[in-house]
């Protein structure tokens, strides 16, 4: 119990003696006793960080651009030191001028890297000037947003004007609803798995294959039985190979994870038949449903001919990104879900004068905010007017890929293009598009426009004649993800 | 199959007739034929929240200040009603009008309240103008920090070079860590355990009965055997009683939370001496530590005679707030562990194009470049000069509670003033005092002035004056949690 810093420092010196001889640590190492006195003449530099920045501000590349997925390695591609300011720096001004720099070339990186935005179901198209007056509040809405919590600065009167504009939206009662802001889509299906579990302690979870990983994450992190459940092509879940599973297990209830819009393709599992399945094999009473509605959850009741997502169904809970369509500067969700169910989530804590049934304690209170901001200013029609623009251009990306000879398909209630996977990585990475196997993604959302689609299209048929033209190489056949009408490879076309 | 919108319009006139008499759909419902035509008939007030905001951005204040913390019930306090726009809103500006009316007050009470607040340990003092021009972009770091996503407008560059600043503090070399920026201490404290659960899944958690409640709600989530150990006065866990208990589990592994300062009296578990109980009770090789260093994770390697939180000892994982010491205007943490730990709980996920350790997928952008600005302009130097400051007006806080014939107690090695409970809620709500039983707590964070303890001991004085000052009430006795030698009650006080 005695030392402190001055322990820090000498920890340090013994330190650099034993360390490998290939550590770099730059800096002078100053090991001399005048380092026992605080605070004047603790010298920093014993414990600055061991790789500095090069130059001015231009970040360090320590590696090769290497996309392997390596487990057990760390890669540090390129990092932004923190580097220890110097005692003059107040003086100079230097260490202002680096920062600014930094940051400078950083937005503009950013600025670029948003153009080139296609492939994640992120509305970029927002402007939230208004709020930038409340940027320098440390607001947290700790805790249950319903119950008052002791801490001032939170954002609860927002977060609970937005959840229930969804309880609304998915017909659930102000008295019967509980929910919550959530950091992201992930932390939705976390919730809604956990309550599930929590009313079913024995339930075995049930997924389908193209779920999001997170459900499948839920499922180690709780220790629970899961079950994968086959796709059809479209990518929704096949309802048949459901009903022999459930019929496999039939002793314990069922825990299922619906997906309204599914990651990769879109697609929309169909819960009436979901729920049908469930009852006719005998689960009726016996089940907990989830919906996770990342990306579709918002833009599904505004589609045409879609299956309606509402708690007048046997659903319990329902999750839906805040970042995805809504738009907004930071991951968020909503999580709505039966307020019966809450209970056996909760526990009274009195740190907080507050129950606690979220995930996280402490909640970014900013995230209700731009929420209320835009359901305030878009409200219901202006919701309605930006899906149907997005699910027109969706159409025309896929319409004009098949007729350009690019196998393509786009589930009816989707915004979510698939196409085959372009061959080279770099092409990839400029436009940002998700991949998995053979296929990749587009999603159109309100900030993808007919111009910025018609650039995407030029450039990619300009390299496919570069990849494919001279026949060396042959486009992937994805009939087995698309199905054979909507593949274009040279056994499938026409 | 059929319906979409439409079927929400039809099924929303369904429910009104359905519904119990008692709920007041405001808004004039409009069930005829002509819903069936979109887009433009369609109308939004069909779908309308059932309440609105009254009068001109004055929040409407649905029950009474209930303080109760109840189960089973969802308290709609205040709220900001989500209103459809009417059409002809873009061109009066009456929504503009409204929405900079609600914000304006917000902002007015958000100052407010920012001006007293002393029970959190929020760092309120901080000035990030420099990065409002980032605030527009939608900043996502999906996934594992030290692998490249797809997705490019992130923030990977920042949260590296702030892991290796934390990685530096706590001594673990670059190439034998793995961390990420967590969306606040929660959740640092539930990777930290999921780890230790992956490590040894047959182990017991062990947590002193003072540690924040998300470690028992880890336990719980988990499905992990939990055992809680007492505590001595200073809140500190109790050793003998933490080796009787391993002693009666002695054949499963151990997972222990080390409370690097605890959320009510700010105490720190003895490390040292965590470590030497355990190899002496034979768990050689067979535990697992987690430090959660939620607030002093960042103040103790500043402090004189403070235990060294260090990777050269067998620890597993360290984690810490970054909305706390270091001041952040929205919650985050900073999760550290060892990177051969990380392999169990990976798992490749191609649509990220990325492992994922994380708990959360989709993780905030901004707070990353919020902690790099601020460790790049104040350093260990600036960080060592706060922590001084904050101990020193500790002192003098505890101090002056003393002298005033009013129980108090601080920790060595802490900037948490435990005092009585104080008698009257009202006064608690304003100052924002965290309380738990008999004692509150103030923590004096680098925003809490000399002048602002002045004016709350002011007040708390004149206050017991009132209280208890005609005699027919006394101040709570608070010896057992703060220790005879510190209570001024009337039993104890000389």
């Amino acid at each position: 119990m005695v030392g402190g810093i001055m322990n820090g420092a000498t920890d340090l010196c013994d330190k650099v003696e034993t360390l490998p001889k290939e550590l770099d640590l730059k800096g002078t190492m100053n090991c001399s006793d005048k380092l026992a006195q605080l605070p004047n003449e603790f010298d920093p530099m014993e414990i600055a960080p061991p790789f500095t920045l090069e130059g001015n501000g231009v970040a360090e590349d320590l590696t090769s651009r290497n996309r392997d997925i390596v487990l057990g390695r760390n890669v540090h591609t390129i990092s932004y030191a923190i580097k220890e300011p110097e005692a003059d720096d107040d003086v100079t001004g230097e260490r202002e001028a680096y920062m600014a720099s930094v940051l400078s070339r950083y937005r503009t990186s950013l600025i670029e890297r948003t153009k080139h935005h296609l492939g994640y179901p992120y509305n970029l198209d927002f402007d939230y000037g208004a709020l930038s007056q409340l940027q320098h509040f440390s607001i947290n809405n700790l805790g249950d947003p319903f119950i008052e919590s002791n801490y001032g600065v939170h954002s609860r009167q927002f977060e609970v004007g937005v959840l229930d504009w969804f309880a609304r939206l998915w017909e659930l009662e102000k008295n019967e609803y509980w929910g919550y802001i959530t950091n992201c889509g992930t932390e939705g299906n976390l919730h809604g798995i956990l309550v599930g579990r929590e009313v079913f302690p024995d339930g075995i979870l049930y997924a389908s294959k193209e779920s999001h990983y997170s459900v499948f994450k839920a499922g180690r992190m709780y220790r629970m039985e899961c079950v994968k459940v086959g796709t059809l092509v479209s990518g929704e879940i096949d309802c048949a190979d459901f009903e022999r599973k459930l019929l496999m297990n039939s002793e314990k209830p069922a825990i299922v994870n619906v997906n309204i819009g599914t990651t990769v393709k879109g697609a929309v599992d169909d819960l009436d038949m979901v729920i049908e399945t469930l009852n006719k094999s005998g689960f009726k009473g016996r089940f907990y449903i989830h919906c996770d509605g990342a990306l579709f959850g918002l833009m599904m009741p505004f589609v045409k001919r879609a299956p309606k997502v509402t708690f007048k169904k046997h659903i319990d809970s329902v999750s839906v990104s805040g970042h995805k369509f809504v738009g907004c500067p930071m991951p968020c969700g909503v999580q709505i879900t039966r307020l019966k169910h809450i209970n056996v989530l909760s526990s009274n804590i009195e740190y907080l004068a507050s129950r606690d049934a979220t995930i996280m304690g402490s909640r970014n209170g900013h995230a209700p905010i731009f929420l209320w901001y835009t359901l305030n200013r878009k409200g219901y029609r202006g919701f309605q007017k930006e899906v149907q623009k997005c699910l027109r251009n969706a159409h025309y990306l896929k319409d004009r890929l098949l007729t350009a000879g690019i196998s393509a398909m786009l589930n009816e209630l989707s915004s979510t293009v698939v196409l085959e996977r372009p061959k080279d990585e770099e092409f990839v990475r400029r436009w940002q598009l998700a991949c998995e196997g053979n296929i990749a993604h587009v999603v159109v959302m309100p900030n993808v426009t007919i111009d910025k689609l018609d650039r995407f299209l030029e450039e990619l048929m300009e390299r496919r004649l570069r990849w494919y033209g001279n026949g060396e190489a042959r486009a992937p056949c994805v009939a087995v993800d698309v199905g054979p009408e909507n593949c274009r490879c040279s056994d499938h076309k026409n």
